[in-house]
């Protein structure tokens, strides 16, 4: 077969030993601290019903979902794939379980879920037509209290925390302070609101004065430029706030700086830093989903990455799928766009320490009798060191090689003299030393080593 | 939505918390061994071009891969869809991956994969159309030590003693052997082999009888008389081996044979009890792909379930990508199969513990100085403890219900006398028993109960 076809697809990257192990290290940390705050892993398929993807999908998702077909159908096949389609989120699937299931589940519901979301769009760079997104979700049933949305964006912090990166941001908006101001301009249809919203949205992506411009079209100059006046005052969150909450705007806006400011202090009592959280009520995310508090997550060191946590509070879940208002509030990190960051990262990679594998080498006049040699490898795994026994016959020169090729910490190598003392020899990949020490000692001795 | 549309499509079943947490606990166990043997991690993705999986695909499979197609394509849109389709195995992945990324890796190359593969036939019980396979294969450049059968065989045998199954049996067979029996008839063209084989392989689903008269289109009736007894001799596995040895049936029969005693030795030198073994040499494999060792796992209390862990040898893995010689061996556990098993089986369940979760409830005439009861929750956090605030104002006894029907497993409570004499009640909602303790003593506590 040509090269050129055995790359995999477009937009379907492959991951190799080490970003496959960065990736699992990723999700440990993330699943670990989901349940810490006690969220329960639930598992939805792939594989959703066509119609219930777009019973509420909005804009150009529409355009990228991916259906199934069979390729080569066999004669008496019951092909029901156009019923079939590849989940793009993990909310819709969450909808329709709590619907589902509604009789059965204890509200607040805390469920998170991780896995490969597929959007059919043009692949780029950090953009990719499958991704990993670590999600989190609570789910009231009528109600859910504010400080919820504390609690989701405390764990965000958690996380990136333990990840490790010095600086991040988490910028916490509120749509009904955006809505609120439109409001106050006068402008009032849901359209106009939501197409404003979409404009505003951008201000940290194009210049104010273009930004001024768009918005001309719904209110006026003068409104429009006080509007982006009060959206980009640079104030510390507590000042900022106060700021807000001096200025009457109506009955929405001033709900909406309450809301806001109950949730920046609940965070500040769960220990979120100070440092960690950034007022920012520009933000209105894509969708018209989010009804009150929105987040992005950005890391300071690179802004250009965009979001690596979003997310919000929405009035109601699953309208469509049931007959029960279902308020909840969530946040999906993006996995696969955090990893491209952290591949990046030197300081980040120094803590996986992927290397901890030890290699036992075989003489070529052993291969015959391997039992002592298995025995110390079953030994090393019990003290939970990835051991593998080199068992392909070949020079001592060429494992040596394998070890190193292979990013082995330490090779294990028993010949003659070795076996007839009791003794093995333990050579450090990386400083090239060898050492040779009783095998009562070899774990001991490579558990040094690993520190 | 009508309710019928609410349900996960048929073959793709939801997961409730209960389930997936144990997933999760099977899927750490699998993944804990294959590292510990130093297997590494690779990820593929789930979408592949169609070319990919065909290329070499064998009988029903082709007629079940799922392609892909866009719902809406925008007009715009660059519809790539007619080449992409979803992987039905780990094995056709890996080839392309080794195929790829030759010349960067360094053989005997050792990795598993564990995720989601489709198949789109008939859903029926244990035999979904989404389901998780977690593979292992040790691949060599144009050679691979037989005793890499053992260790494959090894680590299966290390997996299912750690989930804590009481009894289950790895039946190992040999491919050369069934060959070289055919071949000693007369039969040696590949059709007619390969027809004969799919039909021994049948021999523990349909009577003896009808196996003998399938296979008189082939061989004689006589033939076929003596290759039943031989195939079904029942003698522990070294007396069946020293029986097999001592049969002269030509040169492939005898590799064979060597090659399954090997396995088998070795395999008891790598720790494998000998009651896990057992040597069945009627085991074919359906696909013609494998030309040695053949592997089969089956749990002893529940044979209907089929098997759980195949696999075996084949002499070469990436023919139709590269022009190299990639022998190899794996095996892959049906995890959703496992699954099946396990949740029907109380001893194990018991072992997973799911209910480890502490509730901090919340009095309704505290729901607005939060800091105590946060700061309790993160000690709790601290040690390990998944632990969740009630943060809905609601009264107390509905605060129990709810966590007695989310499974915790206490219920940590601090009123007004409490937090004056900086004490907490801690409840017990296994037992019912409510203690109380100094703030100081509420991880360890907690922890005690734990136990």
């Amino acid at each position: 077969m040509e090269k050129q076809y055995l790359n995999s697809p477009s937009g379907f990257p492959d991951m190799p030993p080490e970003d496959a192990l960065l990736q699992n290290k990723v999700l440990e940390i993330i699943k670990r601290n989901y349940e810490l705050y006690g969220f329960s892993p639930i598992e939805t398929p792939i594989v959703e019903r066509t119609q219930i993807l777009t019973a509420k999908s909005e804009g150009e998702i529409n355009s990228q979902i991916y259906g199934l077909r069979l390729l080569n159908p066999a004669e008496d096949s019951q092909d029901d794939t156009k019923d079939l389609a590849l989940r793009f989120d993990h909310t819709v699937p969450l909808a329709r379980f709590v619907a589902t299931n509604f009789s059965a589940l204890a509200f607040p519901f805390k469920r998170y879920a991780i896995g490969p979301v597929f959007r059919g769009e043009r692949a780029q760079k950090g953009r990719e037509r499958q991704f990993i997104q670590a999600d989190i979700d609570i789910i009231g049933n009528e109600k859910l209290d504010i400080k919820n949305d504390a609690e989701v964006l405390a764990v965000i912090n958690s996380i990136f925390t333990e990840l490790g990166f010095k600086s991040f941001t988490i910028r916490v908006g509120n749509r009904k302070i955006l809505t609120g101001l439109l409001n106050a301009t006068g402008l009032s249809d849901s359209d106009s609101v939501s197409r404003s919203l979409g404009i505003i949205d951008r201000l940290d992506k194009i210049e104010a004065d273009e930004v001024l411009r768009l918005l001309s079209e719904f209110i006026s100059k003068e409104d429009a430029r006080s509007l982006i006046d009060i959206l980009t005052v640079a104030e510390e969150n507590t000042a900022l706030i106060e700021k807000l909450e001096s200025l009457e705007l109506g009955e929405l806006f001033a709900e909406g700086v309450e809301e806001l400011k109950n949730v920046i202090n609940t965070s500040y009592a769960l220990g979120v830093p100070e440092e960690n959280i950034q007022v920012d009520i520009s933000i209105a995310r894509g969708l018209d989903y989010y009804t009150g508090t929105v987040y992005e997550t950005r890391i300071d060191s690179d802004t250009k990455l965009g979001s690596v946590a979003s997310g919000g509070r929405y009035a109601d879940l699953a309208s469509a799928f049931i007959n029960k208002k279902l308020p909840g509030v969530g946040i999906s990190i993006g996995v696969s766009r955090l990893l491209e960051y952290i591949k990046n990262d030197k300081s980040f990679l120094a803590k996986i320490s992927k290397a901890n594998k030890v290699l036992i080498a075989i003489p070529e006049d052993k291969t015959e009798e391997m039992s002592t040699y298995f025995e110390m490898a079953q030994q090393l795994r019990n003290a939970n060191i990835p051991t593998e026994v080199y068992l392909e016959a070949r020079p001592l020169p060429k494992q040596l090689q394998f070890a190193d090729k292979n990013g082995f910490v330490a090779v294990v190598i028993a010949g003659k003299d070795e076996l007839i003392s009791n003794t093995v020899a333990i050579k450090n990949m990386k400083t090239g030393e060898q050492n040779t020490v009783p095998v009562s000692e070899l774990v001991s001795s490579v558990e040094s080593m690993l520190k």
